[in-house]
């Protein structure tokens, strides 16, 4: 268990979850530091009017340091919006797709399939590419997509949670057309190039903060296809037009997110936090890779997500068996998702290398007894 | 100031916040103790699975809670969605408004206004009463409702938290039309036949809980009328089949509300609060009519809201000072909303009765100073 000074009375878990998510303790000790009191104010932050100036500082510093930590220039704006992935996938589209245009998908997992889903009861939708005859167990390679030059966009999710697949780099688009992202379960989780992007969205609940507040990262001039008459709640345009202020936002939750942002400056930013994320995903791959087989990673190696490792044991008994037994030992999330069956576990930044050496020792001792 | 035995050190701010407002004191406290380690788990609320056991009890127990303080029937599903009353005036009329009909919408104040533009950019809209023309100073009696007996519902808003009125009890349908309300403002304020209505709809951050999360209230008959292919987020039907589990709910904000309906319970219920609120709202405005015009309440005494006291002063200079001085003295929130000016005292649930004899103290000796 992680452990320290001032936390000696606090046990916690080994937290594998998918999302949502195990939360940086240092944050979550601010956050319980200031819960009936913030600043001094007599107030909790969720007590505060989401105009007052307190909460504008929170905002304004949330935004700032997520700028800092992507570089991320002013022809972007920054939104904090509600609804998570799943309200974007019906979004991006109402905002991005003109009726006389099509979108181009990769299609790498059971989250690309559901923003593709949703797109198609908006717009015209076409797959660009897609792995489902490998059952998701990789990415396309560059040259393996035969990409349309008038896309309204192209649209990759680069992190598929629930088949632990992952671009190693983004896919690049034709000429003029706009790279968008569903980067939810591997944002900040290493440095990217921002500016390779016309948008990138992310629900909270991976590597932000709690869920409740979805970040949008939009390039300045896409705004200017946002159509007329759009329902309030639904217009990237209005809401970047009012500073993500145009309602009630949820405020705090977007304190949180804001604490996660300065925690990661405070570590050293994406290159030492893409530093651990590599060295605790590597401890996993390399078990998996000297089992013998006993453990199977259902990523191809050129594929492998760093956020969630999935994989198989040898028939489904041995599944329950490994859930059960980790269980019992204190590790928490380590079922495969209901839909793929399996194990998978969810390595993300907040997640301290002390629970990733705990799990490799547990898979060895498991393969031990059972293998 | 309140404070308890426990809670000496925390001097808290008298907080007339209009909202995101003032929570009630023992939730804060539950809240905090509770942020590393929930019932023992080694996890807070915020990092455990939406799907997990935990959260499942905690979603339950909040639903249930609700169906208690309501005494709602199974007749009705509870969902707790996101986007806040701002997403629901458009989702309503996605759902419910079917494009062969029409619906009835009763003008109040600024809130019914925007849920009308919005009604309006998705079907047919009839503003069946307006109470513009003396400036949203009351609310219309049913003998002025000329009611469309085919509407596809009645809407109303059941407290205009900018202009300060309130529907002393619900209007009556025609036969067969059900009733729809934005009780953002008011919800759980006080007893209401919850069987009268149609559909209920709130944003947490007034009476519930923290910005980032959204009631909805539903009579099951009604999602008979929801459309096929609706964005998923948006749809009714698939959240109330998933019983607001489709997909990622804003988990810690519901956990938070349930500690909210679990503490009106405590107190009570709501003919407890409504006692209180009752006392409360008294207090403000027998200031007010004892003033002897210095203090000028916006809503006529038949509509006056007992949870925004909106009021004026001789001249705006004397508005500012008001502001200011109580500001200096500890009060949060007492200046009116940008669009209508003046002063505005919102006396939510949480608001200790201690909160408002301190202002009411305080509107004396202002007069006083400067009557």
């Amino acid at each position: 268990m992680t452990s320290t000074a001032s936390q000696k009375t606090t046990k916690r878990a080994h937290n594998f979850n998918a999302g949502p998510a195990v939360m940086p303790q240092p944050v979550l000790e601010q956050v319980q530091s200031e819960l009936l009191d913030y600043g001094g104010r007599g107030m909790s932050v969720m007590e505060m009017s989401h105009r007052s100036k307190e909460f504008e500082d929170i905002l304004n510093r949330a935004e700032s340091d997520l700028r800092t930590l992507l570089d991320l220039p002013d022809t972007y704006s920054v939104l904090f919006l509600q609804g998570g992935a799943h309200l974007q996938f019906s979004m991006l589209p109402m905002n991005l797709l003109p009726a006389s245009a099509s979108a181009d998908y990769i299609l790498t997992g059971a989250w690309s399939q559901v923003a593709i889903r949703e797109a198609e009861k908006v717009g015209r939708v076409r797959i660009a590419a897609s792995t489902s005859g490998s059952n998701f167990d990789h990415v396309p390679a560059q040259a393996d997509l035969p990409l349309d030059p008038n896309a309204a966009y192209l649209h990759f999710t680069s992190n598929e949670t629930i088949h632990g697949v992952e671009f190693p780099i983004e896919p690049q688009p034709p000429a003029g057309v706009p790279l968008v992202c569903d980067a939810s379960s591997d944002i900040l989780s290493r440095p990217i190039d921002a500016t390779k992007y016309g948008l990138i969205y992310a629900g909270a609940q991976k590597n932000l903060g709690p869920a409740g507040v979805t970040l949008v990262i939009v390039r300045n001039d896409l705004l200017e296809r946002v159509p007329q008459k759009l329902p309030v709640m639904l217009d990237y345009k209005l809401m970047a037009q009012n500073h993500s202020l145009y309602n009630t936002p949820p405020t705090f939750a977007i304190y949180i997110v804001g604490l996660v942002l300065r925690w990661l400056i405070g570590i050293g930013g994406l290159t030492e936090i893409a530093r651990r994320n590599g060295a605790k995903a590597k401890l996993v791959y390399d078990r998996i890779d000297s089992s013998g087989g006993f453990y199977r990673g259902h990523a191809r190696p050129d594929s492998r997500s760093r956020m969630n490792v999935t994989f198989r044991l040898p028939g489904e008994d041995l599944e329950k068996q490994f859930v059960k037994q980790s269980e019992a030992e204190g590790f928490i999330g380590l079922k495969g998702h209901r839909s793929v069956g399996g194990l998978r576990a969810s390595l993300y930044n907040a997640l301290p290398l002390e629970s990733v050496e705990a799990l490799a020792q547990f898979m060895a001792e498991f393969q031990r007894r059972n293998g």
